[in-house]
Formats: C-alpha cells, sequence, structure tokens
C-alpha cells in the first residue's frame, strides 16, 4: 500500500465484482464528497444528491470531457452512517464486460476518485464503528471460504458470535476490576469479595481456553485438510477417489488455474475442505526405498494432516501393509479401511473400517472417522463462537497468561495495584480481538490480505 | 435449453456476476410473484412486499425450512415494469464467497425458483418490450466487447443509434407503401406520385447499402483480427512485439485459461482488438519449404487478417524478402515495415513505411496503415449505427432485395399490387431488425448466445 492506510475519507472507487465477463459488474465508491463526484459523472433523470440513501437510480455514466456516455447505469446511493463504509457511498451496476469496466474505473481516477488499497472499504467501516475488528475479519473469511461449513462459521462470526461472547467474558471481569478497585480504595473493608471474584476469574479461563481450543477447528473448516489416500496397488485407491467426489454434494470448486501440484482432487468431506492427494501403489521393498516414487510418497505423507489407509480384504493385511503402517504410525493420523467387504465378508482386524468403495457400504463410518481424527470432539454447531485467526489465537493467549497472573496474585494476596494492572490486561487482550484496542500495524496485517473492493 | 424459452414468466433466479470470489455476488431474480416468494427467504426490517420499486432493504438470507441465516444482504427491489425485465424484479447483493453463493442460488432452487436459461432475462426484457431486438443483442456485445472501440459502438447501438436510423428508414417506406395503396384504391388519379416515392426509395436503398458497409468494421471491432509479424531472423519482429504490447494503452485481457495456441500477444491498435501472431524467422529456401516450420508459418500466414512484414533497413530487401513478399501478395493484405531507420537512415523503397521498433519513430503512421488495411475508408466515430451481427445483416440484404424489386417495378409500371408487397416485404426486413416481426427460431438463436444471468 503506498496510501497511508489509515484515517482517510477521501473518494476511492474499486471493482467489487470479480475481473471477468458476466451480465453485471459492480463499482462500489465511497468517502467524503463521492456522491457531488460522482453527479459530475451521472446523467439521470434528478442528481445522485437529491436522491436519500437506500435508493436505486437509472441513468448514463457519461466523460463530462468529451460528453461520451460509458454505459447506461443503476446507481445506488448510500448516506453516511447508513452503508457498508459508514460513509456515503454509492454502487454502480454496470454491464459486466472487461473494457466497460476498465472504461468506468478510468472515469473515475480522470475525476477525482483513487483506486482503493486492498480491504479499505471494510476497514474504513471498522474505523467508522459499523462493524468490529473480529467481523470485519469474517467478511474476508466468507470471501475465502471453500466450503459450506467454513462459510457458516465465518458467517456466525459476522453475525456477532464471537463479539457477543467476547463482551460477556469482558463485562465479568470489568466487574472483578471494579471490585478489586474498591478494595485499593477502602483498603479497611473486608477481603471476602475476592472469593466472588476468583470464581468469575476461572469460568472466565475456562471460557477462554474454550475458546482458544476452536482454533483448530476453524482453521481447519477455513484451511482445509491434506488427506493422502495409500494403499498396496489395486486395494481400490481410485474407487475411493471416485467415491467421494460423487458423494461431495458441495458445488465449491476452485477457479481455473490454481497450482494443483500432486492433487487428484478437491472435496468436501463433514464439512472440511479435503484436498486429496494419491501416492502411487505404496511398497517399500528394499529397492524401492531409495527410489524417487517412494520419496514422493514420503513427502505427501509427511505434508498430509491425515492418511486413509486401504488394505485389500481378499488379499489381507499383508507384512507390506504392515510396515507402511508402522512407518506412518506417529507421523501422521491414520483412518484404516477394511476395503472390498463386498466380495471378501470376514471379519476386519482390529482398528480397520469394514469398507467396500464399490457398493459403499462403510461410507458413514469412514466420514465420521475423518471427522473424528481431523476434528477431535470439536461440535461447534452453527452459532457457535469459533476462532480461526491467528491474530485472535495470540489475543486470547495475552488474555489467557494475564488473567493466570491475576488469578496467582489474588491467590498470593498480591498488591491490589500489581493485580488489577495484570486485570487490565487481560481486559485490553480481549478487547483487542474486537477492536477496542488496536494499533495501526495490526491492522495493517488485518486489512491488507483481503481482496480490493471489499 | 429444456425449458420451453419463450412466454414464460416464472420465477427465475441465476448469478449475475462472474463465479469467482470477490467483494460482492449479485444474484437476480425475476417473475411473476417473486417479491412475495424472496419474502419467505429474507428477514428484514419490513418485508420486501411492502417496499417500492427502486428502493434496496438491509436484511438476512435465511432458509425459513431450518431457520439458518445464509448471509446478510442488500436486497434491491424492481417492480413491473420498471425493471430490466419489466417484471417484478430483485437483485440480492451477497458476500462474493463461493460457498455462500453456492447456498443462496441452492435456497432459491428449494424455494420456488428455477434456474434462468442464458439470455432468459433478456429475452424477457425484450418480450415485455422494455427493449428491443438490436439493443438486446447490444447488451451481450457489450459483455463480450474486447476493445473500448467495440464496447462504444455496441452502446450506441443499445442507446438506439440502430434503432433510430432503422426506424427513420421504416417511416419513409411506410410513407411510399401509404401513395402506392391510394393509387391501388384511386387507380384514376395522376401516377405523379411515384416520382417523390422513387426519390425516397433511392435514398432508403443507399442507407441500407451504407450500413450494411458497416458490417466488416462492426464485426472487426467486435471480434478482433488477427495479425501475423513476419520477416526473415534478426529483422526486429521481437521488438515490434514489445512496442505493440507497451503503447496498447487498454488494460483489458483476457480471462486466464483461454487457449493462446500460436498467439504470442493481444493487443489493441486503433480500437481493434488485436491478436498478433508470431512466424519464425521466414527464409523460403529449398529444403525449408519443405520443412514443419515453413508449414507452420504458412498455415499463420493463412489465418491472419493481416501480415505486418518488416524487412531489415541494415541489409536492406533481398532475395528472401521479395521471394516471401511475392508468396503472400494476392493472399493477405500487407503492411511492409522498413525497421531500424535509426542506424540506417537511407530512404525506404516504394511501398515501405519508414520505422525503428526501437526508437518507436513512425509508429503513428504503421497504426495508421494497420486501421488502413483492416477497415478501409470506415469511420464511424461514436454514436454511429454500426451493426455486427449476421441476423442483422441478413435482415438488411432481404430490405435490399426487396427495394431493388419495388424500385424496379415501379420503373417498369408492375401492377401496384406486386409493387406493394415487395415494399411490405422491405418493410417487414428492416423490422426484423428490432424485433417486430420475429420467429421463435430466431429469438432462441439470439438469447441462448448469452450468458446466464444477463
Amino acid at each position: 500500500m503506498n496510501e497511508p492506510p489509515f484515517s482517510l475519507h477521501d473518494p476511492i472507487a474499486a471493482l467489487a465484482t470479480p475481473w471477468g465477463k458476466s451480465a453485471v459488474a459492480v463499482i462500489r465508491i465511497s468517502g467524503e464528497g463521492c456522491i457531488g463526484l460522482a453527479d459530475r459523472l451521472f446523467i439521470g433523470t434528478k442528481p445522485l444528491r437529491d436522491r436519500p440513501g437506500h435508493t436505486l437510480a437509472h441513468g448514463f455514466l457519461a466523460d463530462p470531457a468529451s460528453g461520451e456516455r460509458v454505459d447506461e447505469v443503476l446507481a445506488a446511493v448510500f448516506r453516511a452512517p447508513h452503508s457498508y463504509t459508514g460513509e456515503d457511498s454509492v454502487e454502480l451496476s454496470l454491464h459486466g464486460g472487461l473494457p466497460t469496466i476498465a472504461a468506468a474505473l478510468d472515469l473515475l481516477r480522470r475525476n477525482g476518485f483513487r483506486d482503493a488499497a486492498p480491504g479499505e472499504f471494510s476497514l474504513r467501516a471498522f474505523r467508522n464503528g459499523t462493524m468490529d475488528l473480529s467481523a470485519a475479519e469474517a467478511v474476508n473469511e466468507i470471501v475465502n471460504a471453500r466450503s459450506d461449513r467454513a462459510r457458516a462459521l465465518a458467517f456466525s462470526r459476522l453475525s456477532g458470535a464471537l463479539h457477543d461472547r467476547i463482551d460477556a467474558l469482558k463485562r465479568g471481569l470489568v466487574e472483578v476490576l471494579a471490585g478489586i478497585e474498591a478494595m485499593i480504595d477502602y483498603p479497611d473493608e473486608i477481603y471476602e469479595h475476592a472469593s466472588p471474584s476468583r470464581a468469575i476469574l476461572a469460568d472466565t479461563r475456562a471460557a477462554v481456553d474454550a475458546l482458544l481450543a476452536t482454533y483448530g477447528a476453524g482453521r481447519l473448516f477455513q484451511e482445509g485438510a491434506s488427506v493422502a489416500v495409500a494403499g498396496r496397488a489395486n486395494s481400490g485407491k481410485s474407487t475411493l477417489f471416485n467415491l467421494l467426489l460423487k458423494e461431495d454434494r458441495s458445488i465449491v470448486s476452485e477457479t481455473p488455474g490454481t497450482t494443483r501440484d500432486f492433487i487428484e482432487g478437491a472435496v468436501t468431506v463433514a464439512g472440511i475442505p479435503i484436498r486429496l492427494f494419491d501416492t502411487a501403489g505404496l511398497r517399500p521393498t528394499r529397492d524401492e526405498l531409495e527410489g524417487e516414487g517412494i520419496r514422493r510418497t514420503q513427502i505427501v505423507l509427511d505434508r498430509s494432516d491425515l492418511v486413509v489407509y486401504l488394505v485389500d480384504a481378499v488379499i489381507g493385511l499383508t507384512k507390506d501393509d504392515e510396515s507402511v503402517l508402522a512407518s506412518i504410525e506417529g507421523r501422521t493420523p491414520v483412518v484404516r479401511l477394511w476395503n472390498k467387504t463386498d466380495i471378501a465378508p470376514a471379519a476386519a482386524p482390529e482398528g480397520f473400517i469394514p469398507f467396500s468403495a464399490r457398493t459403499e457400504a462403510g461410507f458413514p463410518n469412514l466420514e465420521a472417522a475423518i471427522r473424528r481424527a481431523l476434528l477431535g470432539s470439536f461440535q461447534g454447531e452453527g452459532g457457535a463462537a469459533v476462532i480461526d485467526s491467528l491474530r485472535q489465537k495470540e489475543a486470547l493467549e495475552r488474555a489467557r497468561e494475564a488473567l493466570a497472573l491475576t488469578d496467582a496474585g489474588l491467590e498470593r494476596h498480591t498488591s491490589y495495584d500489581l493485580v488489577a494492572a495484570d486485570l487490565r490486561e487481560a481486559i485490553d487482550a480481549l478487547g483487542s480481538i474486537t477492536g477496542e484496542v488496536t494499533s495501526a500495524e495490526i491492522l495493517e496485517a488485518v486489512f491488507s490480505k483481503f481482496c480490493v473492493g471489499k
């Protein structure tokens, strides 16, 4: 970002929809005086500045220098503070052709608007108090979500699930602080105030721990997991691949052009975006162990969050299978499938899921096992407060540490002044999650990850 | 299209923005009762059905079955006939994440909306009289435009430049027809009515010819041209490539993933989208003539609309150059560049443009020569009526033929009944351009080329 990213209210513009051909393209503009500036480029039945907020005006975007009309547009007028940014804003709906988008952006650039920096609309929204920092982060997470579950968790953060939880914890701590400060001011009062305080502290510490425990799951739903499918040749790996692809009811696919590397497929299992990696039929014989195939397979296994290992039930567990499983054990979690039960109905050994990639028997158990292996006991159904940003995790860790010091201080009857300082640190740490206390560096780090137009 | 494509008013839905991650995604819905249907999925301060047209409502899209909120949305309400389609419509602005778009479309499908067919919104607009057929075609041309000039010409069609021109011609012909019909009804009146009629006919025929003459240019601006750059090794082809890329001020690039084949670059020269093809250093010696390189070069030259041929002025015109130029002559237009005048200031031979790819001397002349070679004397500045669809061309050709017959009939004093029939045919042919007279087949052919959501 070349522009100083903060405390700016100047008029900005950006394409808010993807750069591609489609029926409609939306250009967002925002900032002080932007409606008046837009009026110089807008030909309609009446100027945008005479229109109330939340109305749509039909008209033409035209170059005031040449008079040339660039496109027929719909202009959605928003009045501060009732807009995404909290500022006066306009959203222009254009015909979605690339030269039209380019011409409109160029026209805006030549007429008082500068290109918005990545995340600048959301940054302004945060600065103007239309959303807290955890909600602004959630907006970006919704855009980047790769599964419906990730979307739902991010949306509940946007809707305030995390904000409400943090707020409740902070209110409790502020109450404790008030009690402690009373004792600083009136040191002769009885010390019993401390016991209810310590009960609140204990509850808060448990709640902070619980929130921290959601971080792995939150990351998993947002970032997804790498799952390697391994097994001897003919153990049924490709049938399993096809089954997973078929069972995936999500229509979410990556945009074209992303690197696929060794990836064989991207599916969603139990709401988790999964990148499936194939491993060449794995057979660690002496001469192959030195080979390129095994080296690549080891790389895939090491990079994976989970290995699904297929054993051919017709042949049974071989020495090869046992040695490969032993080599994975302790490095990467494994889900073991006893495949081809449709033609080999013998009972599966301990620790194996009876399965048939062909008839799909055992599929729900496979799904549950993948979920359990990746998520543990995490539930977090709709509306739950779940964190998935490193920033939020670090703030909670700071809060946890400060709360431990506070509690220890009360336990050891330390000076109330010192206890109060620790407690204030904990309150600040929680406040930083919702953005009450933030530095310019943190804001830049958060918003520079956004796409332009958001 | 599985759906019967015409005379439908049922509720339809489609993503109107590209399928990709971005700040905003827009889903269009339209059709009878669509606002009431949308209300079942919308949670806001008041129902959409109680809101006037051209207003925006903030709220949430929620699944009425589960109560789960899918996204926070802005709903733009449009009331018939004041909408794109001429029907009641809503445009939903969502967060532009793929799972969010998928979840919203799925929700609409499960609640009374079907997926719109390609072009169905525009088809409905045409059927409901909110735009004529040439304007509807222009909408699609704007979306698919690949240069700013193509955009401008399509936009002037959308703005009615073609419609107004055709209308004026038709009014003239209707006047002539009235005169002829008067003579059918009152055969004893004097025949002099015929002379002003024939003057109008002559003007109309000239105007139809002029419009037909714009077809090539219209296609060129919309579809672009293939230009091969040829010349001996070291004649400066790659320097010219880089110069053309640098001079191209359009920021319009193709979306990723399109096949590039032999294409070396896509630029815009004089408003014309140009695909540049490289040819391997061309040198038709006996043994190379049979070679793969020359065969490929010949294919490129044959597929090109124009060849830009570079001669190294330091070396001068060689026998090789002459024989290659002779082989192209008569097959493909050629622009001849006398390159490297910065280091070889000798005068260029007849027919060559003095040029320096390194210093850019002569660039405006190159640009003008490319324009002249591809466009001839076509001007067609902003606001001009230009056709670029085969359908429009064929209708004009029908009109031209019928007008010739009409004129010949008057000349030969044929029965007025027959003359009137020819004239009506001409009027109908013109009317079909703006869609006054159209068959279901023509409509299907026009609208099925559109993208979904348009």
